[in-house]
């Protein structure tokens, strides 16, 4: 067995063995097989795919080249969430909080931003003080006191996923329905979960900007997590706006308590609920559907799930007093106004657009070394569905100076689309797969 | 402009510019494009392929790469031939004296084997004192005195070629129209000829198995060759079975011989007319193919090419004495007999069986480092149509000893088929592409 052959059967569409499979990975972690090899692998998986049973091995592979996290001491149902990314997505922050408070115990391990999508970790660590960098043992034990813990992967975990991931980036080979699989779930079947609901953001803003190609990775993390068995949903939900109205690291999280308060916007506060439904349900904590919703809202509307997130906050080192006092997160040292070009109904924001200004900005990276700057980023003030009239303000961006601000005004203003008709704002969640 | 970018536009199938090629290519022989991406690029290239003039600008960006050889001391029209490789393919060392003898100048670049098919340089490099390791100032000066001269690629010649070449190798990125394309052609046109005979060998001995592939192939060197100012003509040969009968360095030196003293298998006499009558034609040395084919076949016959050969040898420090004593060449130390396993007529001889037995005895590489022996190979007695009884011999293994010859008898048995109706026994030119 030789890494040559391995990739011109894979070049010729053919189905690999699992001892090819781990040939591959194993042996680019180990340095047997040469990253030009393993590139050239990557790419051929991205044009010919992977069988159900290729995936099956490739996340099973990649789960058992690192450590399993020891979750014995937690007790209680273990069910994680886990989205492919999108604008302004700051679920996790209100979903997790609901279905802990619910009694749901939830495991989570997150990723920094990278490209246009924010990353969870970067929104918590605008909170003065809150730490993400805990060991397995400590994640534990928080998971166990709190009934939520929201840490960064440590390199202990599927290392063979941090190494290969680290290459897609470079070689314009992450977009692979495969590949992603076995990424997400070796890492999630790494922190002993009982369920896992999948967030696939579809559209614009989101890494998967196709339907069909959204509709096949769904399919795929559910078909995949069931052969491993782990129960796992998918949802597929609408990335083509920014989710809510705060895309940057202290505004989402700012909106997130304003969620949990009971206020918000609605979508996200809708999808949130979808979400922690969905998790309550897998969780066994409700005989159906509408029962789950309706814990999942009095969680939420009793101010239980706020108080989760305050301990969680505390818990994790952070200051607590944000809640009460939102103006106490990092806040932006100009504020800009961006107004509309156009009459009517704002018809579309679009979430790339408006992405990619936040993280020219500074909210997001474009490499892995980049700094984000928690301050700053896009408030929409005129969402899908407002009524506007020229020259009022649509949009405000948040950034260190007037000139930082200036720069990005016409790119935001250009996300915006204006029409006579008044749009149907539909809701975010697309499809289901179970 | 950056290599990710480029790798995925590519990947996404669009239209690369020139800018972009030149950032790829020579930004990988300079270092700032590294090997996994190249070798991610190479992939997608594979599966998307390259427009004409995609292919045509990756040509000339990898023969800017490197040196250009100053052949303005020959005189007289010089169009070279190339092989894309085959199992027995000896041609060059028949056509190219044939032509010289007519007036055709040859400067002829060439390689070794690697893999199951022999290269021209190693075959020469069996006669006694044989160089080919000229410098360029010299080379063109045995072009001018001899009319022909055969040697290695200098490494001054298309280095981006030589460094894609290497990492294809052991990529899975040999087998692609466009990459084999730009190969090809950037070295062909660094030796400055006035024309270009193609030899594309189709079938289970040769590179390119399948005939829609050996077609597109011979037609993209064509049209590239064209809109690079080159004439070029490539010939669709077929390499089912072993051109002629001797597979192995001394053993297709010795059939060369033979062919030129106007002996020899008919198959490899009638295609090496066929190549040279093209090459004639191309220098404007004849008024028509058919013309072109009496000066050929009159060259050969007359003995003309047989003298040219000669001071082919004797000028690359060869001992031209093997052209009497053909027993000088050197030979093998065991020589063990294949009889045939079946009655009736041989019905096919497997071409890529037969090269890679004569492979493991030592005959080609399998690595660039591997040193091949010269004496050993096969050597078909009972071709295509011939009469055979169980139990006679249809070919000998030429072996440096009794062990290793028998341990390929099997191997060069399993390439014969046998049959009760006598097969057509056709020619080996199968289509032009001009």
């Amino acid at each position: 067995m030789n890494a040559y052959e391995i990739i011109l059967r894979k070049r010729e569409g053919e189905e690999l063995t699992v001892e090819e499979l781990e040939y591959m990975v194993l042996g680019f972690v180990d340095g047997r097989v040469l990253d030009y090899q393993m590139s050239a692998f990557l790419m051929a998986t991205f044009f010919n795919g992977a069988t159900d049973a290729e995936t099956e091995a490739l996340t099973r592979i990649m789960l058992g080249s690192g450590e399993l996290l020891d979750m014995s001491g937690v007790h209680g149902p273990k069910v994680d969430k886990h989205s492919t990314g999108g604008v302004g997505d700051k679920l996790s922050l209100i979903v997790a909080p609901v279905v802990a408070a619910v009694g749901v115990r939830v495991p989570m391990l997150s990723g920094r931003g990278l490209g246009h999508t924010g990353g969870t970790l970067d929104k918590l660590e605008s909170i003065p003080g809150m730490r993400t960098d805990f060991k397995p043992a400590k994640f534990a034990q928080l998971v166990a006191d709190v009934g939520m813990a929201i840490v960064g992967q440590s390199p202990q975990l599927a290392p063979a996923d941090r190494k290969m991931y680290a290459l897609r980036d470079v070689t314009a080979t992450v977009e692979c329905v495969p590949l992603i699989v076995g990424s997400i779930l070796s890492k999630k079947l790494a922190s002993g979960l009982d369920a896992l609901v999948l967030d696939v953001k579809v559209g614009r803003g989101a890494f998967m900007g196709d339907i069909e190609q959204a509709r096949r990775l769904a399919s795929a993390l559910v078909r995949t997590a069931g052969r491993l068995g782990l129960p796992a949903t998918a949802l597929l939900t609408d990335m083509a706006s920014p989710l809510g109205r705060m895309v940057g690291n202290a505004l989402e999280v700012r909106e997130s308590i304003e969620v949990l308060k009971g206020d918000g916007p609605s979508d996200v506060r809708e999808t949130s609920l979808v979400l922690a439904g969905r998790m309550i349900l897998m969780a066994g904590l409700a005989a159906g559907a509408e029962e789950a919703g309706a814990l999942a809202t009095a969680a939420l509307d009793e101010g239980r799930a706020l108080e989760v997130f305050s301990r969680f906050i505390s818990a994790q080192g952070g200051d607590a007093g944000v809640i009460e006092n939102p103006d106490a997160l990092p806040r932006a040292g100009a504020v800009a106004e961006v107004t509309a070009s156009g009459d009517g109904f704002v018809t579309g924001v679009d979430a790339l657009t408006v992405g990619l200004a936040a993280t020219g900005l500074g909210a997001g990276r474009r490499t892995v070394d980049e700094v984000v700057d928690p301050a700053v980023g896009v408030e929409i003030v005129a969402p899908i569905g407002t009524a506007v009239g020229r020259g009022e303000v649509v949009a405000l961006v948040h950034a260190r100076g007037t000139d930082e601000a200036q720069s990005v005004l016409e790119r935001v203003g250009s996300a915006f689309d204006y029409g006579s008709d008044e749009p149907a704002v539909g809701g975010r969640l697309l499809e289901v797969f179970e």
